[in-house]
């Protein structure tokens, strides 16, 4: 009975992501139904899907050079070997897909939902959801899809294969994945924000022409941006995310002797993955009339479903359930903390706001410090998620005899997993956000109707709400994935304690702790090289052919485009090397030894979770007085105020688009690194 | 034989302190020997003794009512009673009269050192070191003295006494000097850079009058925090590692079974106060034509001979000799690597100007990121310390015996003493800074020569320098300070592991390190507070006293002095109680306790010493390239890239002078309320 479940949760597991694929395939389907006759619009649009396109190959050659590499050292890594090697190749290549096909779709979402926003709001909201939900499903199905197919196959292959030998594969699955995320999600950020910040400080400040006007030649490669920063990025990030936490469970469960099984796990991954779709396709067939009502149902009711669903996994172990319920409302709750600290609405925002009101460092000042002060509430649920799981999976103790030693990890590990269950309805959300904004930008390039510009304006600020919730969300996750994976680590190498008072794990729980902030520096001061290119470059141009002001030249868009590219696959790989050679290093070094590693993992899983959550929403709450300020508070556009905000913004951006979520990243890799080179520190 | 190198320890070291008391009562006399005949200076002058000594009154009547709250709690916690709280008394009064006295001095010296200007470099300088010097033996000395009597006059009631109990009482004295600290450093860094930023703001930027300009209502209350937060903020602030370092030594001493015994501490402790003493007589002596040198010769002097000291101490340990070296050594480069990341002669301060040139969000970006990279060095220097010092302390185990279990800790702690012990000579020459700050003042203020200015602008220049190495040097100290009191902490708890996979350590972990984002974001807020109610004041004054710009009224300075007194009494408070709060709380809550106590002290020292190094960094980098700009570089003075670097200096002002150097003192208080209440935790 038990085995026969087991097969079937791999199939269950492969059965709903074969669903989500279909309900991927309609979705498009009903995307591509929206015609285009304007040739200006298919002009600009042809323009931002080559761009992203052109960036994706381009990143992905650096990337398969990289895997080459990698796969080479991983066939040659004694204990790991060629299996290891070819999962970790097919879980790059699955992350590729992933993102290749969602950011396929997100480009031609944009302009379809800018057609559509002539026909109203409702038409215009099913339109962007649908692109992102592509984007949220397909991370989902291809994820789950892999885990579920690794097992199976080596199951096909030999019954009695050991659980061991399928749990590496595992993790040499989950590392191709992680791999992918860093160089999407740090690539992507120094793409985003070189073109952002090029384009404003020489388009809007020194020109003085307006946001996404087709005069900047920038303004094709900030559009671009949105997709390959927001939408691939962001992706690529949830989707390590979701790999990581599922084979950190599986790995805890193979060692829980029997307390809890494989196909648990399996049967809550199919779960949350209906319970997204689910929640997705009524969001999608809601009748809108306010976006943020609606995405709220789609969420709210996609967790709601996956209560029921995981009440019925564990019914017969209800503490093992609680911790999965903790997850979840872990989750909403982070969400909703960044909200208040970075929506307008609520009275930090309003206090930067009117700080900008004594000058630029005033507003500096206060959302730098506005920042530190919310990590406290996240910090503090995060904190008691783990103390309360823990506690609660030491409870089923009682109910499985001693053997359950790591009773309490598997309940922290399935706090981590409720939380990112139903990332799917996240994804899709958060993925909403760009292609609503790309639509207002090429509704404006288009010189489209005003009212057209307005619904978009209205769906895009929704999405910035959702966005900083989405933020929020992957930095908590990102944390609970990697302490799970730091469990299977110590795991993996027979530590049984990481004890602080240990030399080693103290000079590693140091040099962890400040690969955080090395890695924040390295970003940011990419985005300042590439942004100083692109301000050169559009300087240049403006100078060099005045007809472009004068409306009578056309601007060079794919220059710009090149010099993001060229900027943000040039300065990722430093970061990237970083991140996966610092733990092999730390481990392999006589005097510091798995011990030290141990505490590296544990100092930038600290430092980074912190550092994430204070720039994210530094730069949120930045980004979002200065809306408050152009809509007429303190003096309004070009007051002192708004002046001070706009600087604000600016240092915001790399703030929260990219150092922030790579930090996320930075964390799940090296602790992904650490598991699969364990054989090597024994 | 041991038992009377024992008391003689005690008493060497009381005899030592006498010195030092003797010679700053001897340097006092030759600052004294100066005469100021221009009533101007005496007036100005007395403006500044007079706010400062204010301000110390008001700050001691708020501090004593603490104290008294505290003593009583203290005398009712079961396990402590009324010694512990009579020691903590004795530390409290001890911390402010060193600070009482540096300060008296330091505000007699600044107007003499303008005087003696006149004369010449030389002149100027022997007096501003010799006002400097007074601080920093009165430090060590007070500090070293009380430690030395509470153990003599224990000894002296009962030969035989418990060395534990005698312990207790030295926590308890440690306690006393941290909390005074706290509150010295935190109020003393919002009252400075309250007073700092409202004098720019509304003097410099907005009415147009150079700094130290008389007209200027904030001016005297801007030169008296330069006292009460350069000199008796950083006085407490070294005098509490020195102590607490001093006391988690004896601790772990008289726990390593005879290894290492309490006279070795002292003996080393006496010997870093007399190689001080000879450093700081030297350069008092030296012919001074440049101050950079003649300071570095102290320096390195006082350095050079407490390594021949330290020697005999451990004459028959070599290996504990080499762990002082490790400390002694680490201070050096720790302070060498701060200047070479915030002085203009490196290129990350000429970076910083230069990216002011594309505005002030690139300069803040350049500088931020700055920051953070500059915690890679000290980071690894520190790690590197403590791995090597454990190791080498346990290399002493095959010569003693297993029973030497703590070796290794020793090992740290003896590091840190090695680190501390020359703090005399580092005290005097960071608290040179502010007094040669305040001569330039007094010098502008009294109208004196162009050419005294130009004297005091140099002696100025080499104090900027050695601040920003004495705060890298602060922070170092601090976090091998509190890695010692958190080990003395676990002897006392009796914990002889923390593992990090305890969820309750793991808890504690993540809400230590949120407590020093929390920290910084609360005196970062309150400096902004309080600046704005200076703001509010001056250009109330400029508005209702228009005679004050004619030259024809005088601006009233003492209402300037009155605000940022209260401000920073009022804001001093609830940082304060967190700081003392949050680690009680967490010990006492069942759900937590001792073992996630642990968790929180190292979470609050690693995030605490990354924070501090950035934060204090990237001030200290923002001030510079503003300097360099003003020199002529990137457009000079009233260019572009001067404003972007006015803005990075006042963002910088607060998190180099108020938050950065605050959490030296949250994570040494929090280390020392653990081990002081630590018999609740049991």
């Amino acid at each position: 009975m038990v085995d026969l479940l087991k097969i079937n949760a791999d199939l269950s597991v492969i059965f709903v992501s074969a669903l989500g694929v279909i309900l991927s395939v309609l979705l498009v389907m009903g995307i591509k139904k929206v015609k285009i006759d304007d040739p200006r619009m298919n002009e600009i649009s042809s323009y931002i899907k080559g761009g992203a396109m052109a960036y994706l190959y381009r990143q992905y050659r650096i990337l398969a050079i990289f895997l080459i590499v990698m796969f080479a050292l991983l066939c040659f890594v004694p204990g790991l070997g060629f299996g290891v090697a070819v999962a970790f190749l097919f879980g790059a290549v699955l992350s590729c897909t992933a993102g290749y096909m969602g950011m396929r779709t997100a480009v031609i979402s944009n302009v379809r939902t800018a057609e559509s926003a002539k026909k109203g709001l409702g038409a215009a909201f099913k339109i962007a959801f649908s692109g992102g939900a592509v984007m949220g499903i397909l991370v989902v199905s291809i994820g789950a899809f892999g885990v579920a197919l690794v097992s199976y196959i080596m199951r096909l292959i030999d019954p009695n294969v050991d659980v061991d030998i399928v749990n590496q594969l595992l993790t040499g699955f989950s590392l191709g994945a992680s791999s992918v995320a860093l160089f999407c999600r740090v690539g992507g950020g120094i793409y985003t924000k070189a073109a952002d910040v090029g384009a404003d400080l020489v388009g809007k400040v020194e020109a003085g022409i307006p946001e996404d006007d087709p005069k900047n030649p920038a303004v094709i490669a900030d559009n671009v941006g949105d997709n390959v920063g927001d939408v691939a990025g962001m992706g690529a990030d949830l989707f390590e995310s979701y790999v990581g936490c599922i084979i950190a469970a599986l790995l805890l469960a193979a060692d829980s002797q029997n307390v809890i099984q494989a196909y648990h796990i399996l049967l809550l991954v199919a779960g949350g993955l209906f319970a997204s779709f689910i929640g997705i396709a009524i969001t999608r067939l809601l009748k809108t009339k306010n976006a943020a009502v609606s995405l709220n149902i789609g969420t709210y009711l996609s967790s709601a479903l996956f209560v029921g669903l995981s009440f019925l996994v564990f019914s017969k172990n209800v503490y093992f359930f609680l911790c999965v319920l903790c997850g979840i409302v872990a989750g909403v709750l982070i969400g909703k903390l960044t909200e208040i600290y970075t929506s307008s609405q609520y009275k930090t925002v309003k206090k930067i706001a009117k700080s900008g009101e004594t000058g630029s460092a005033t507003n500096i000042l206060s959302g730098y410090a506005a920042g530190m002060k919310s990590t406290v509430w996240p910090i503090l649920v995060i904190a008691i998620v783990i103390v309360v799981s823990y506690s609660l999976g030491l409870m089923t103790d009682s109910k499985f005899g001693e053997a359950a030693q790591h009773c309490g990890h598997i309940g922290v590990v399935l706090a981590a997993l409720g939380m990112l269950a139903t990332v799917g309805m996240i994804v899709s959300v958060d993925a909403y956000g760009p292609i609503a904004d790309n639509a207002g930008g090429i509704a404006q390039m288009s010189g489209l109707d005003d009212s057209v510009r307005e619904i978009t304006d209205n769906l895009d600020s929704v999405g910035n709400t959702t966005a900083a919730i989405g933020k929020g969300f992957s930095i908590g996750s990102a944390a609970l994935t990697s302490l799970a994976l730091i469990v299977s680590y110590t795991h993996a190498v027979g530590l049984t304690t990481i004890n602080i008072f240990d030399a080693n794990v103290l000079g590693g729980l140091l040099i962890g702790g400040m690969l955080s902030y090395l890695f924040s520096a390295l970003t940011i001061n990419s985005v300042s090289k590439a942004a100083n290119d692109m301000i050169s470059e559009v300087r240049r141009q403006f100078k060099q052919k005045p007809g472009i002001m004068a409306g009578t030249d056309k601007p060079d868009y794919e220059k710009c485009v090149d010099i993001s590219t060229k900027a943000a696959i040039r300065e990722m790989i430093l970061p990237g090397v970083i991140a996966i050679a610092a733990p092999v290093i730390v481990g392999i070094i006589p005097a510091l030894g798995k011990e030290a590693l141990a505490g590296l993992l544990i100092g930038a899983t600290l430092t980074g979770v912190l550092q994430a959550i204070s720039m994210s929403n530094s730069g949120g709450a930045w980004d979002n007085a200065k809306k408050y300020v152009e809509e007429g508070h303190h003096g309004g556009k070009n007051s002192e105020a708004h002046k001070a905000s706009v600087i604000g913004d600016t240092v915001g951006d790399p703030l929260k688009d990219t150092a922030g979520p790579s930090l996320n990243i930075l964390i799940k890799l090296m602790s992904i690194v650490a598991v699969v080179f364990a054989p090597l520190f024994l």
